[in-house]
């Protein structure tokens, strides 16, 4: 069996991931043709146990602060994933923003995940919390529709810096665990404690309720510019000013960052082995940037070796 | 010349100092005896490079909660270092509640100090920010009126937990170092990250400015217990969430405290290292139960054997 099935079925640490976007859907037949073909290839050298695909969608008004990036509609990430990509034979787990689609859609696409062979992946992103009038599914409905084709083995996100501002954090963990989570992908971590602390709460709340951890993959992503450094605060990514300042004023920031993220992830895997939980990594580049490109590739095997086991 | 002062001129890490509050004022004679007494022989069995002596005001409406402890005045500082613990020989940091006294009883000290043989120590608190009505003095005339006794060396106080909301804490240092602020004493550090954070402003704006660090002392505290807790959170200490959780959980909450804060101050250690930061320890008991006492004694040994140097 593929080593990632068997992780999550055991609910084992020292889950591996890549994670890609897919092209923008602008793109030329050519040029799709050719990223495609630089992505199979990274994911081949980094061999990770599975290939994260985001679904990028706009947002407006996030954070209610303007996008630091234009928004570009991608290739579908379904399609992508098993199209685009198709020569990779590992397993994909799809991101899928149920907050944007209606459930007609969202139906087909489980009868169809039904009717295929084998095992599939999905982690669904439900619309921001407090956005009201989303055009599509809530996370529950998703998750009730999502239980005809129990082949699908589902994932969930889970938000330190959410954790911050709300302490609920932990227990929208569980009930997405009751929905059938069998794993949780937090976003990029740049801040060691408010991960710890969520991490903390979950692990008080599975020994109050006598229950199991499912593994938690951690996202690591380089930033070498102001520019992504922005971008990934828009995006909700918190950093500890003491942090941010060692990334604003490095000669280097794109070495520094990956050092950080290091630091970063020895001190969050030490906590997890005293807590006994399970993780995992994920390491991806929110930049297009070859040098933020070629740096991810670099993190993930600093990271990969130190996850050990 | 002795080794906190030579530290002092020459800007230099590893200062070790110890911190204890005066008894309180309603002892009667014998006790207060006593208290001295013990005192005295702690801080002879660890020889620190000098000795905080805390002025314990109440201040009524701090944070808005409710007082965890009762106020109960304690005998001057000032008075008590040098009567009740004459018998020790090393220098006395005194902290002095400026904002709670009338200028000509300032003046007055001042004078005393001036008339004085050798240096003297002080560390001047203010009112707090956006108290109005003080009936005292502001820091700012209390630093001008010092000017008068140039014997008298003076430490600043430096608060990480107030930079995480304004951001500006060090510029209140360098400002204070204008003012003749030799030194910087922390309250009890339990965040390693926003400790980092102030040390990372400081250190910017020395460099910005091509000005010199003056030595910080962090202060370290056990904490035995959810009621200390309480106390240390109305005092304005913050816990990054993980760790409440780990002294609230904790089957020896006493002993994980001062491995915790050992190992927050190995985290800034490093990273105060790394910017070339001097940096020193103070260890206090804010409790007065014998196993939190006994706790800082084994606290002070062990920061003081990593401090090295």
């Amino acid at each position: 069996m593929n080593a990632l099935f068997e992780k999550l079925d055991g609910g084992l640490t020292g889950i591996r991931l890549y994670g890609i976007a897919p092209p923008k859907l602008a793109s030329d037949p050519e040029r799709l043709h050719e990223i495609a073909a630089q992505q199979v290839a990274r994911v081949r050298m980094l061999a990770p146990e599975g290939l994260v695909v985001y679904d990028i969608q706009d947002e407006p008004g996030r954070s209610g602060q303007a996008r630091p990036f234009p928004f570009l509609p991608t290739v579908d990430p379904q399609v992508y994933a098993h199209d685009g990509l198709a020569e990779l034979a590992i397993p994909k787990i799809v991101y899928r923003c149920v907050g944007a689609e209606p459930r007609e859609a969202f139906s087909s696409w489980i009868d169809t995940v039904h009717a295929a062979a084998g095992r599939h992946l999905s982690v669904f992103v439900g619309a921001p919390r407090g956005r009201s009038r989303s055009p599509g599914l809530t996370l529950d409905e998703a998750y009730s529709l999502a239980r005809a084709a129990p082949n699908l083995v589902l994932g969930g996100i889970a938000i330190a810096e959410r954790h911050v501002a709300k302490e609920d954090e932990h227990q929208r963990m569980l009930a997405k665990q009751d929905h059938g989570c069998r794993f949780f992908i937090t976003q990029s971590v740049y801040d060691a404690a408010s991960t710890k602390s969520l991490l903390s709460d979950y692990a008080l709340s599975l020994q109050a309720y006598g229950r199991s951890p499912v593994p938690v993959v951690l996202t690591f992503s380089p930033c070498g510019s102001v520019r992504t450094l922005e971008l990934m605060k828009w995006l909700g990514i918190a950093f500890p000013r003491w942090l941010e300042n060692e990334l604003r004023h490095s000669a280097d920031p794109l070495q520094r960052s990956i050092d950080l993220c290091e630091s970063v992830f020895t001190d969050v895997q030490d906590y997890a082995r005293e807590k006994q939980l399970p993780i995992g990594i994920n390491v991806e580049s929110v930049s297009i940037r070859k040098s933020e490109i070629d740096a991810s590739v670099e993190l993930y095997r600093r990271l990969s070796s130190r996850l050990g086991g």
